[in-house]
């Protein structure tokens, strides 16, 4: 039910046609590249997963969809019995994908690939595009350790639980989301709030009553006076305690972080305490991040909240589910395509697979190649690249190896792929970055990164829109 | 356990300390305008309620938090017998709430104030949110239909579920999310999508398979050309089929608006369609369909996805949640403060109460009055409204109706509201907003709402800040 009226609404009309089990493929891909970075890692696929498994209509469904008063008994019937039996492709978690390349591909009876679109859309979208800002910031952080606390601003509670996931696949490395530790296994961090420190009046008290009761401890010294008060505390707490706790740091989470991380270090220093951590919050992202190395800010460990879990700068990717093939009258599969005024938004019509080209010398990529699904780049000697608008841009490369980006997921509704542990994921991710040539890596102003289409896949683009416009030009309205 | 591990760590301290059932009262607040806008709408009571009543740790969740190592037997066993039994003062949704007044407080032991911290936050967060972002639609939109249909943009499951309830209150008139209708009874609306069409090969023939398969019949034009096929198409399916179908209009989802809806507008009259309505959609929010409404585009229906679901230019609210009061050694209630840097960030301590204060003459707001919980404002001639930082903008207000925005929701852990329709909240939301002087609700650049702190409370941050000062200052670091 997690759907669109509209889905049902057209299954019900494919059903009372008759038409519900022609075939059809519908792929997924997103248009812009998410805050203008030069790629996405793709994440949701898990979710995904977990959908399809249990994708269902109860009784109680059925009775909401009659109470509407707009669909027929039969059609009612039909979705009682409904599950998904179709195939699904789809890029893997912790992937490199690009604009305007298929990442999901979906092949099935219409109406069961229309009804779950708006929800592997929402999925994928989310998580997508949470990896990606969290890649963003992992860039920017370098090796240091990244804390995701969103939770209390995440876009309600999927979004806390299924986006510190995708942050922890994008480069984080750990959550403050007990539930998400819980479900996930991602390590779980955090000590205490500044309510501890209002509880008891002053910092030195809570922090020695936190002590008293935990081994690792981080103080919150800002609650008061971070140099006069809080960072002097902690410093008395760890010297008293001695042993009986490991002092891991302080975390900072106002004022001016670049003067107050340098003072607080020496403060740590002077007192022995050189392996003391310290920890900054506070609407962090990856632009402050930088800004914060540039001034020699001496922080090291980083806490991001918002700014991550809801991808503050570009909450929304905008990934779209678009029909590229289906069935005709006569049993035979017809490229399909969505013309529109806004010259971007015309789709490549024909199932399709998605081939990363990388160099044999170095591993380095060369760019995708999308080519119809008939097409098998692996077995041609050299492999004509050409820019999809701009098609004068062009190259072609011989010494190369071309890996298939879209795996078996579901066939006939049965899941065919085993998941990886979410620690391989992260690791996959990783090394799939270092495969990429920096140009398409930094912040500000990537390279675009080549996603081409082969010619055999442009050629039937272009007669598809001829074949449409004369039609047009025909109908005699 | 959709809590940060800094509560659950916190607890434990209190619970080793034995200090667990010390009382404490929690306020949220946020400190900024979301959108710049004049107001906020609350939302997210539903939510809590729903959390509040449903909240334990299973044995599954005892098990985890026992596996990391960090909590003693005994606390897990106190957390195994944990519920939630303090009380819950509230704004009530569809109120008009602002930046620095309460709009939850919680009252209970500090434990159990503190583990609710983070949900509390994730719900009320995203939902006034989207429900205030919803209002500046509404109000760019007039009296237009508003169709909300962002679940495949949705930052996951259940901002889809919960977004669109907020919007509906903050104005909207359907969902397009089935399971949004069915839990909550909002109106679905829906009817195909391009996939349709593409399937069918040609406008016609799939507006004419629509029509024959459901009675209310908007047609999506723009797959092809809306001009010389989408629309021509679906006034011919609409004369053929006359009285079986209501051609209740054509949707646009794509090219220029203004002088596509201003074409289409005249194909439908002419062909005697006056009543068949013109449904806009693609990426629209406030300023655009401002824009349109300016360049008189015939625009009927709005439909709005992204911008509105994921609170687009500012996808956070920032609600925060702080301690105000607890019980000290000695058993009495001690107010609290956190101190900043940041000026702004300085809490107001104490246990209060917001009261919208209204002209007796016209009803017109008069601005928030924010006082201890001991003051009476009701019982007051005259109120001396000042500006919180700029105290020199003051006023005396004799002829007033003062009225108390948080009230009773959960007493000792029973719930003694009833929750009233969401058609009655959003009903209320809409009356609330005509008390509002316009100057205070326009898009850009309104007014300042006054939100006024009561001498007695400004009189105690002001003694409670010094002796923090003094405090600090006597430390002997």
């Amino acid at each position: 039910m997690h759907t669109d009226a509209y889905e049902i609404n057209m299954m019900q009309t494919y059903f009372e046609k008759g038409i519900q089990n022609r075939r059809a493929v519908f792929e997924m891909f997103f248009r812009k590249m998410p805050f203008e970075n030069g790629y996405a890692i793709f994440a949701g696929l898990e979710r995904v997963i977990n959908y399809i498994n249990n994708l269902n209509f109860t009784d109680d469904d059925i009775e909401f969809l009659r109470s509407t008063g707009n669909y027929s008994d039969e059609f009612l019937e039909y979705l009682r019995n409904f599950s998904f039996r179709g195939n699904i492709r789809s890029a893997l978690e912790g992937e490199l994908v690009f604009n305007n390349e298929p990442i999901m591909q979906i092949e099935g009876t219409v109406a069961e690939c229309q009804l779950i679109e708006t929800a592997l859309l929402n999925m994928v979208n989310y998580q997508t595009l949470i990896a990606t800002k969290a890649s963003r910031i992992r860039m920017a952080a370098n090796y240091d350790p990244l804390l995701e606390f969103g939770s209390r601003r995440a876009q309600e509670t999927s979004a806390a639980i299924w986006g510190t996931r995708a942050a922890y696949i994008g480069g984080f490395d750990s959550t403050s989301n007990v539930l998400a530790g819980k479900k996930f296994g991602i390590p779980i961090s955090g000590t205490h709030a500044h309510s501890l420190v209002e509880l008891y009046g002053d910092d030195y008290d809570a922090f020695k009553a936190y002590a008293e009761t935990h081994k690792e401890c981080v103080f919150l010294v800002d609650t008061y006076d971070t140099i006069k008060s809080g960072v002097p505390s902690a410093i008395k707490v760890a010297n008293e305690m001695g042993d009986k706790i490991h002092f891991a740091g302080v975390r900072i989470d106002s004022g001016d972080m670049a003067y107050l991380s340098k003072r607080v270090r020496e403060m740590l220093d002077n007192a022995g305490y050189k392996d003391a951590k310290i920890i900054a919050s506070n609407d962090l992202d990856e632009k402050t991040i930088t800004s914060l190395k540039m001034q020699d800010a001496k922080i090291d460990i980083w806490g991001v909240g918002t700014q991550v879990i809801t991808a503050f700068d570009q909450p929304a990717l905008g990934a779209v589910y678009k029909m590229v093939s289906v069935e005709n009258n006569d049993g035979k599969m017809i490229d399909t395509i969505k013309i529109s005024n806004n010259a971007e938004k015309v789709s490549t019509p024909g199932k399709k697979q998605v081939w990363r080209i990388t160099e044999s010398a170095d591993g380095k990529s060369e760019g995708d190649y999308i080519a119809l699904s008939d097409e098998n780049p692996q077995a041609q000697d050299s492999i004509y690249m050409f820019h999809p608008q701009f098609t004068y841009i062009n190259k072609t490369i011989t010494d190369f190896e071309a890996k298939p980006l879209l795996k078996d997921i579901f066939k006939n509704g049965k899941l065919v792929y085993k998941q990886p542990k979410l620690s391989e994921i992260k690791q996959y991710s990783a090394s799939a970055l270092a495969s990429l040539w920096p140009e398409y890596k930094r912040e500000l102003n990537p390279q675009d990164y080549p996603v081409d289409l082969s010619q055999k896949c442009w050629d039937n683009k272009m007669a598809i829109i001829k074949k449409v416009h004369k039609f047009i030009q025909n109908l005699d309205y």
